[in-house]
């Protein structure tokens, strides 16, 4: 049976998964990697691991690579990678081909993530879709027309890196204001730290009194069960949601845009914000096309979408 | 001779410009309008100045529309416009149609301009531009591989409602802090006003105690003279402009960005901060592999890309 495999290469894991043509995931695998190990002697391991997914009658057609960094997927090449610098200036494409030998089609995680959802997602038959994936830092991908925007060197869809306030909070890229710096993680923290001073917290004091460490994932929690200073905290994050995102619906005129990341089983909570947002800044005509949705692949995003990626590349059919 | 007919329909007048198939304007005509006559009378006196600008052995292949408002753009129907709001809820493909009884592309005039710099301005060569039209307002239209930004309604491209402070003033569109609101004319003005406040402005002062009224073609007149207001005023023009640019950098990887409209003329005076705020904001490599034009068409853009996008769509050579 024709199969692709799915290569989602993070910072301290790799996930593979076996995709079928249709991007159902038969099996997948997580390798849990050391980021100074080299690329090739990482990618044998992932052979290896990708051996023992694969079924008997398995018949893998092709290779997809989702990474995170500045890569030119013209060339498969890695040329800047946040997580694992041993890594920056290597072919990827060649790593993998030599790895595997077959076609392998090498891209950005984000970019391959927000292919996933385009092609197997909730947002499926979209044509015009915007992908944020938000975590520590915010990414995104953009489809336009059924195609990845790629832009002149592939740098294309870093639309964490928005300006949504001329003079707002130092971002870690260096700039100010960007959409990451407050919809982050660290961003997110510091607002439910500010919030905290101000209003009642009986679920976060108490948590963090009982020695927990302030993440996404507890302001998220606190604001489920109603702690004003963590519902203060996610309404004021859906606001700044809200705003860049109504950027991207007068830029982008999409569809869809699919929110993912590890925020994305919670954005229940940020939506009435993030729509009443949009609702206020974006052309009307635009917010009556668009629709916010969750990210339906989750985790299998990257993978699925890279494994899409190489079999669009070959243009096989199911 | 085959030629193109490109028609710029703007708020009181409408430009007749008859290009070749390599985009040279081999005759131009302007034709005062009254926004509030119908769109068939308009399109019948359009046909007749045509016709005086054609020679004898011209051969109109096709004409380009190009309209201020949101259009669809497959059907060559106007949903909206600001200035001739009669004209709404029509057929602008079939009016030309039945008027010149050829093909007729018809799309917004900023996407128009933009496919006209991309196919015959400055930027000839490049697949990925940006770009971004001054005046009343601030307008846009974006090529990606080639190909016009559309988004699922034609919408795409408003770049000047592009939020680039969260609580900035109030913008025409009902947002707050859009580019537009910074660097549309009033968005000028009000900033300059505000540092004749602040600075010496010997010569805006003495202009507009003479009676002249304030006007962006006052203010860059007066910071090209080293009016100290005016030159405050328009460097913090750059700045806005700047960190708009600087988003659409991280966002579309481009080229090329593109300025025209009434300001182009006086970009030789925002260039300087536009480069330097965007060297602090953008991604590095995304910076390094851009370059701010001109426009290169001015007045023409919008018509000879109307022009060229019926060319292109009839897929005729040279």
């Amino acid at each position: 049976m024709k199969v692709y495999l799915g290569i989602d290469i993070g910072g301290t894991n790799v996930k593979i998964a076996v995709v079928s043509p249709r991007g159902m995931v038969r099996a997948r695998g997580v390798l849990d990697t050391n980021p100074s190990d080299g690329p090739r002697r990482t990618f044998r391991r992932i052979h290896d691991v990708a051996g023992s997914l694969l079924g008997a009658r398995d018949d893998v057609r092709g290779v997809g690579v989702g990474c995170a960094g500045l890569i030119d997927c013209d060339r498969g090449w890695l040329s800047s990678s946040p997580y694992r610098p041993v890594w920056e200036n290597t072919s990827l494409r060649g790593i993998a081909r030599r790895a595997f030998g077959v076609y392998t089609a090498v891209d950005n995680d984000a970019n391959c993530a927000a292919y996933g959802e385009f092609r197997c997602g909730s947002s499926r038959g979209v044509r015009d879709l915007v992908f944020i994936t938000l975590g520590t830092g915010v990414g995104g991908g953009v489809v336009c027309e059924g195609r990845l925007l790629r832009g002149a060197g592939n740098y294309a869809g870093e639309l964490g890196h928005m300006g949504i306030k001329e003079n707002g909070p130092r971002c870690h890229c260096g700039s100010r204001g960007c959409l990451e710096a407050y919809v982050g993680t660290s961003g997110l923290l510091r607002t439910a730290r500010r919030w905290m001073r101000v209003k009642k917290s009986p679920m976060l004091a108490k948590w963090l009194a009982e020695g927990q460490r302030l993440t996404p994932r507890l302001i998220f929690e606190a604001a489920r069960r109603k702690d004003p200073a963590a519902r203060a905290a996610v309404s004021e994050a859906g606001e700044h949601l809200g705003v860049g995102i109504a950027s991207l619906v007068n830029i982008f005129n999409p569809e869809a845009v699919v929110i993912g990341g590890g925020i994305a089983a919670s954005l229940d909570l940020l939506q009435p914000r993030i729509e009443e947002t949009i609702r206020q800044r974006a052309f009307p005509e635009a917010v009556r096309m668009v629709r916010i949705l969750g990210s339906k692949l989750g985790n299998d995003a990257t993978a699925v979408g890279a494994a899409m990626l190489a079999k669009d590349a070959l243009c096989e059919g199911p």
